[in-house]
């Protein structure tokens, strides 16, 4: 068999998936596995289990990155990495991250099936914490480990209840000895589920991201006064609640305002005493901010900025900003990109060339590596979601395109 | 000693509301005693001891309100009734419910150590759950009492962790046999800190609130739809949050808008799945509306819930209303109101006629017997938060005012 008509097992794709879809299994069909939750650690073990049935080399850093490696025949020249990450939102969806950890997988259980060897070793990786959900910043793991963030203060990070991320990766069993440190990678391709609508509105199998749109995370808490409602007149309140909704719907007007693909979004909301009849006097939310122009993103939150202090003091309540995640836009290798495209084309998948508006570890691995992604479609465009979906048709179609991919530049000796 | 230069012991009045507030003391000088709970349980088993201490009937009803009986001379005749409620909001205050009850049991303690016996039987009352804020409606006990409110439904109001109501009042064992069925009373007298700044801007002691305002609470849950922020554009979105922001500022401008004596307040807000990079698509909040003026507040409301409909389709999401609470306003008995002036005239205090803003559970007596309440000042107009303060002394006036005015009241034959 010639290895262009090489082709991955879609069925043996689907069951790996429907099998990691049970850990953390939630009752409207998505997942629950938050980073370093006992879910998480369940999905990591069977990874893990998984990566050694097919006789690689596992490695655990003391980020909890889990790496399984298959050797090459120079195999000492930087390996092809591929992956991407096993948690997930709370309920969140079966394909988000582990399509890409699970599709690099299968890659890899059909070089070994059909006894392919590679000039470079392959190495399939599981980011810690992707999410960002229970611990913020997002992407910790390949944040620490290409030297984005620093480690002891990542390992301080404490979740809603106060537990810091270096506990819960002991108590999981997953603090590896191995430092979380950056060696040589050859080329990082991440394989993933699109999260939005594009593809599918334009009717085409495999989507191509030039890059990564750059991402703005802060969390605003604002303090006013709290007091019975029904006797405190309304002139002489400083209610937080109010203006936090005052500052939401700037956030939600910002893209319209400054024009450029620019999205913002308001998540998550804590208000207290959260009583009915108590003025609210404590209220954090959070700001999420992405365009594909780093400036253009910056400039907008500024001006956001200013808008949040006037709103503040007109209400007669304190604000105070944190800034918990700022991550440069990614333009991903030209060169590498182009692979991609060349390989659907090849394939006879119908592509489409993008921008990806979710953050991956692709963005960090970008930074010290030649990176590229791979998408296929959302159903409905939905993601983060319970629903979350794609066909299993596209699953297979995407996890082809990366073990082409993979193997065109793991016998790149240059 | 003539009747008239009796006065309350105000030191005992002090140590007695200092050793309530020691339950569900919190560190800001506050106490958190919220309905059923331990510490409501712990306050309860207190109150009851003093009670009989003082060699009263206690009496307590299947709703758990608790009543403490001094006969009478003609023991048949309908009681005199003061009190008010033990219970309190999260980080509350010690003062409020407190110093009615507190009060009312200083009052009969002054009674027992002069050996005065009055014509008919006082009674003092804890009525069960006045704040509202584990479970709503507020004013439970008293209205359950009263006919306004049915028990059984109230029984399976749950609180945040789907307990209900019945199951609480079990656990602490409150659930008394007596049925929680008004009986006859002559006259209800219920003294309370003001929770307003109006005594303290006006310079007066004594506030004699002319009655209560009408309060109409509604829960309002909106359903948009959720998904991964980064990859999806404004214009697609269903943002619950969003819609909910825009609600809570009509909410807000909506006293300005109608005039009149109208507050409105959106208190609690949950918001879902509340990550920072999805989208919310469920968000639940309250409305909290009240007025002098029962047709005003409610003209007001349906004003309001067009707009929130208008917000809603505007936005792409669903919108389901409920009303939690309606209680019209309480106009007191005008001559009960005037003893209650010309008592405080007597004892040489100045007094301030007002309406209540705050609701009480004189609201729902006040439909079946003649009901007045009596103020005190609340220092900074503060009240619902751990802060809220009342000096030794105007507590002491306020008692001596409900003294003078139980005495006068239980010595009517008519």
């Amino acid at each position: 068999m010639g290895i262009s008509s090489l082709r991955i097992n879609g069925q043996r794709l689907q069951t790996t998936l429907e099998d990691m879809a049970k850990i953390g299994a939630t009752p409207g069909g998505g997942v629950q596995r938050l980073a370093l939750s006992n879910e998480d650690k369940q999905a990591r073990d069977l990874f893990v289990q998984w990566l050694q049935d097919l006789g690689l080399e596992v490695t655990k850093d003391e980020m909890g990155n889990i790496f399984g490696k298959r050797r090459g025949k120079l195999d000492n020249l930087p390996p092809v990495v591929s992956g991407s990450h096993l948690d997930s939102q709370p309920k969140g969806g079966r394909f988000d991250g582990a399509l890409g950890v699970l599709g690099a997988l299968e890659a890899l259980r059909t070089l070994n099936e059909n006894d392919i060897d590679t000039i470079r070793p392959i190495i399939v990786v599981n980011w810690t914490n992707e999410e960002g959900t229970r611990f913020a910043p997002d992407m910790m793991g390949s944040g620490v480990w290409t030297g984005a963030l620093d480690k002891d203060w990542v390992y301080q990070r404490t979740d809603i209840n106060g537990i810091p991320v270096i506990e819960e990766l002991e108590r999981i069993g997953y603090r590896g000895k191995t430092s979380a440190t950056k060696w040589p990678i050859h080329i990082y391709y991440e394989y993933h589920i699109e999260q939005g609508p594009i593809l599918e509105r334009n009717n085409k199998l495999i989507g191509i991201p030039r890059g990564i749109v750059s991402l703005l995370w802060f969390d605003i808490y604002i303090e006013g006064e709290a007091n019975q409602v029904g006797p405190t007149p309304m002139e002489g309140r400083h209610d937080a609640l109010c203006a936090a909704a005052e500052m939401i719907l700037k956030v939600d007007q910002l893209p319209r305002k400054r024009g450029g693909n620019l999205v913002a979004t308001v998540g998550a909301i804590h208000n207290y005493p959260n009583s009915r009849n108590i003025i609210p006097d404590k209220v954090h939310f959070t700001v999420d901010i992405r365009s594909w122009d780093d400036l253009h993103a910056l400039n907008a939150w500024n001006n956001l900025k200013r808008e949040f202090k006037v709103i503040a003091e007109r209400r007669g309540c304190s604000i105070h900003i944190e800034e918990t995640s700022r991550v440069e836009h990614a333009q991903f290798d030209q060169r590498l990109v182009q692979l991609v495209s060349d390989t659907a084309q090849t394939l006879a998948y119908s592509s489409h060339s993008m921008v990806s508006g979710a953050g991956h570890d692709a963005s960090y691995i970008n930074q010290i590596a030649s990176t590229a992604m791979i998408f296929v479609p959302s159903i409905g465009g939905r993601s983060h979601v319970e629903v979350e979906n794609t066909s299993w048709m596209d699953c297979e179609a995407g996890a082809n395109v990366l073990l082409h991919c993979i193997l065109k530049s793991a016998n790149e000796t240059g």
